[in-house]
């Protein structure tokens, strides 16, 4: 009979990385499976500790803990920042608070991961920007979580346009469409509300979209030309503190202060014509974000409700057999897929939340700046900001600062 | 033994319909095959006849009339129009002659159908709208080619919508992509010079999409936003006649006059949302007319190359058993089928003018106004010139004049 | 002003083949429409002329011809044979008169087209055979009508199975699914009698699949196991003479002495393993036949309801761009795509017909046997035969005969 | 500036179950990530905790240990069930050590979790049937491994199932096609040989397939018609350990002896007819386990490659407008989605592992036998026995013992 062996391996004698989480919602339990599984699936240089995770509610943040793994609760973020043991701060909180967290956090030497977008306002966002830059000669990296760039099918993408293999682009076609606002009496959240969510479809779905056009296409965005709308201007208050609405308001209506619905085109730097949709409002529609490129030479499709697949069009072939065809990105070969299953053992939307842990925890132990850096966030957020711009000014095209 | 019976039918006692159609290159085929097939399918109240068919070169019509079954073939379209045995005149000509043909055909006493788009400017169009009402006066009707209309499912979809069945609607998202330019080494034809075709993909694919986005929503569009691109200007001239290009130039290259591509965003009369993207450089896809309604109550979905096919999501179902279904639009019941195959037997893309034909010939038959007429295809070029003002405009928002 | 032309061309020169079909429901009117249209697209050795059609009832059978563009109607198919204005007899009736009249036909010197499937009986089916090769000594021609050959789609796969680029055959499945007698209120029809059509869905829909296997995997099975099963032994009978039943029975209620469904596995001669299933049984399948063939080196699939298009594997390519492209069958150089519209434009079920009358007139006009031959019929209805004694003998796996 | 608060909340109060897993290659890995997975997601009664894992390479099974989380590494079986801190043995080898392991493990009082095929023969099947029942009189549970019971989109066809949606069950095809041995140049592995695999595709995918068929049927199958084949009969050997080979050959060739591909026919308790497919030779088929089930009312298809969706057709509506709905199985209200994201925000395969680990510790929990249990298994394995005896007696129709 072999004898009983104690693991006490290599893992154990990897430098550990010390997340302490800001926030605990949706983006809370996301990031919290990414840092608890992705030592467990991928060689990393140094081991991820789940060390403290913080909120506002002290019952609920230490059920959150409990549940999903933090060694410790706090319930102010500074004195989470404060904390010794923790040596990356995840912003994983409503948009109007990334920044004095980030600035905060940077301040005291911590590395930054924030969830998208990376802020409310460009002000903001450039502020962060700097601080970032600045901590970065420090030694200190800070990125933002743009999750939709690590999919294998989104990597893949990147790589095949790296390659060359759609040639000149001339079309990007995009869309993030969501139902969940369809019924009237669907009550008003912080998500409605612009003093917390800074702006409604364009900052949650919008935010996204354009940060994977312009990462799949290797160029930005130089102007855009906009239409926005709020369909349904007031709606129930819930009355309750779920609502996450700031005052915690009794029961009637509230307003609607933010957009439903944002359309956008616009051209790259390098010519294409791209378009832009968000919305809340695409009845049957749940997390659909689609995109294509038309390049000279092929395309490429994606959409997240398979998103273990990419359609891919070579236009170099004979045209007697050519076509879209959807690749099955679950090959070893294929981006973050050496670390998983078989081919045709598809991953899912948190996978999204592994692999940026994952890339996180490289250019960490690499001292190297992470992709997407808030200098990409404060873009996407200048984009964001024409977007607002030109659909109050009557649409008409607005170029890009910067 | 039966003895032999010679037919001597109903069909014969049909008061007849004599067509003479000018022109005879794609549309001239496909216009062909409808009047042919549609008196041997459909119960019709009367008998199509291929009286005459026109074309400027005499061989060339000569042996089109031989092929598509033309009783006759003339080399100038003002004969066509004074013989007497031509009723109807079917324009399928460039955009640049519809006018012409169209006012001295009505003014001949003559019903008229003509291709799409009704013209190639507003002008032109306001003229043929004001002719062809003052023709119904005198019992004569006119009716614009928009063939797309014609297809089982866009009918069935049109038919939910008027039911009630997606509610107040909120978002039209429609394309409309072609991949024939992509190659920069593509010829120079008559399609690419603004003087014959007036526009490039925005009058032969964005009439096309905006005539149906407003006959699927039930109503117009109040405002554009545009974007519109040439992305190769100079082309090789094919030196021949093949070009259809007017003066038939050399060798060497030639410029192109009218847009690759066309992006615009719109508000619906009713104010929902609409974007439409018309353009011959996406590669891959050949004739990829996708649209896609989103209302309170449900979704409607549709994609040329599935042309039997609907999508539909009927979003007052209990979520759990909710879904886009595909509704396979081959029954007995559905618009058009009555006179087809069994469930599940699909048509294909030259039906639409089978259809266009038996609806026209009802409409004359029974004295009233066909749709869509001179009046809507006027509307869809004022649509049209406010996308290209739009576009000269720095994108500002056009509100649609008339 | 140009001169009036009448046409007087090429088509009234060349030799016509005047067809006389016997039998005038949903085969007849596919049939007449291919005829009708196969010279007014394809470029013809010789012209197709609809001289009679030939019907038991003599008003149905006049407003048939008048309806679908016969010159003549008979009521006796021996007196159609007898004419003289007839070259080629094109059988529509149900099986069980097959061998009668294509005997009649093949004596008299007349072309024969026979509508699958060729006999109800391996018997008749010989005869029929033996017949049709004494009448190619004769310069007759005779083929049977498994017009799913004739789609661009199943063409374009047989091409690329011949030009080797699935390689080694290793798998065919392929399933034919209907979902008409699903209710067991559905009436009793002549379909579902065994003394008129021979079998239920194996000769109807089975038929179709076994040729279509054959004809794409370029080789013959050798042997099947079959299960066979009718689930609704007692149907309603209609009471009236539109069931088509012979002896129009009154009301009440009949057996169905056909199988209802059939399923069955296989080895090709090649060593390939197959399987097959039939059915009218498939909820929601409205005529859903797909067939996909793997082998060494790729892979083939095709679905009727989207019939248009042709899903393709190369697995020749890197794993990590592979995937199964979907070709639009509608490019100029895919097979009988030359005469009809531009790419994505598809065509429909009943284009079928129009190339099964194109290729028939081929060979006519060339004076070789055109596929699929009786004997391709044959042999079809000796997979049958096996089927069904295979059925019997409790699944035994049992040899093709011949 | 609030407290640190130390989490030590109900989780670490919660009763263990204590886990010992033996086997740590791919089925180790996913069951692995299952265990730490569970207890973060959803609310359970009692908290799993990795103990310990086992395999016969001591360095492999401590790197294991490390990589995936567990406290203790075992290189022999007969040790780990020996040890008091562990509860439930979690048995993931091949098949042919299934039997002694978990015979072993109900002796020592554990509970038994063992992947699927149960065994690789009836006889061992039967025992450890007997086994786990008598263990079940003693409290504790055994249940088999067929994860893909556990996705959303197959336990909601299961309720859909039961409740009535599809009816009187017509037809159940279901097709599990890989594409691994396409290249007859890929080595001899341990799952080629039948002393360890028991059989090639059969018990690999066909388990799969015959459980997944009857669970979602909610019958048994009554009897089998069957074909196998070994298309590529000798294979290059690696020379290496990393074949898994008993007795590591060295290079040269080796036998294949199990079945490459197996398909089979079959009738169910309820008349229904199934057919069955599994092969690992079906070219650009990577993991695509597709079942359809037709029933009188309705029809429900899944795709595993495509396994956050659900086809359903409902047959009881109105014709006009059904059609197959593609349900996102990502509602609140679905099965297992209770605890994961927002609609639209799909799982992927692993999450199998996860909910399978919930349902076992709630039956646990809650002394009740869970599904599927030992008996389940051995009817499979039954299945399989009556296939391979068809299959070796000229495929003839061979009942389902038991």
């Amino acid at each position: 009979m072999g004898q009983p062996q104690q693991t006490d391996g290599p893992e154990a004698e990897k430098p550990p990385i010390r997340v302490g989480m800001v926030g605990y919602a949706f983006m809370g339990a996301a990031h919290s499976q990414g840092w608890r599984t992705v030592g467990r699936v991928f060689d990393l240089p140094r081991r991820p500790v789940l060390a403290a995770i913080c909120g506002r509610d002290g019952a609920a943040v230490r059920a959150a803990a409990d549940r999903y793994g933090w060694a410790a609760a706090e319930t102010d973020w500074r004195a989470l920042i404060a904390r010794d043991d923790v040596d990356l701060v995840d912003i994983c909180t409503p948009g109007d608070s990334h920044a004095e967290i980030a600035l905060a956090a940077l301040a005291a030497g911590k590395h930054v991961l924030c969830e998208k977008p990376l802020a409310n306002t460009v002000a903001e966002a450039t502020a962060m920007t700097r601080a970032a830059e600045e901590a970065e000669t420090r030694g200190q990296v800070a990125m933002v979580g743009f999750n939709y760039r690590r999919l294998p099918a989104t990597a893949l993408a990147r790589r095949m346009v790296a390659e060359g293999r759609i040639g000149t682009l001339r079309h990007v076609r995009v869309s993030y469409l969501q139902d969940w606002l369809v019924d009237p009496q669907s009550p008003l959240t912080w998500r409605l509300r612009k003093e917390q969510a800074g702006s409604g479809s364009l900052g949650d779905l919008g935010a996204h979209i354009v940060d994977l056009a312009q990462y799949l296409a290797g160029e930005r965005l130089a102007g855009v030309s906009a239409l926005t709308e709020t369909f349904v201007r007031q709606r129930p208050l819930s009355g309750g503190p779920g609502s996450g609405l700031a005052g915690e308001p009794a029961a009637g209506t509230g307003e609607v202060t933010v957009d439903d619905a944002a359309l956008f085109t616009g051209r790259f730097a390098g010519g294409a014509l791209a378009s832009f949709e968000a919305t809340r409002y695409a009845t049957g529609r749940k997390n659909s974000l689609r995109i294509e490129l038309n390049g000279e030479r092929g395309s490429l499709a994606f959409d997240l409700e398979r998103l273990n697949e990419l359609a891919y069009h070579d236009g170099t072939e004979p045209g007697t057999h050519a076509g879209f065809r959807r690749i099955l990105v679950t090959e070893p070969d294929h981006p973050y897929l050496e670390a998983w299953w078989p081919p045709g053992h598809g991953l899912g939307y948190e996978h999204t939340f592994v692999h940026q842990a994952r890339d996180l925890v490289h250019g960490i132990a690499e001292g190297r700046a992470p992709e997407p850096s808030f200098a990409d966030g404060l873009q996407v957020q200048r984009v964001l900001a024409a977007v607002e711009e030109s659909a109050e000014k009557n649409s008409v095209y607005t170029p890009i600062a910067g």
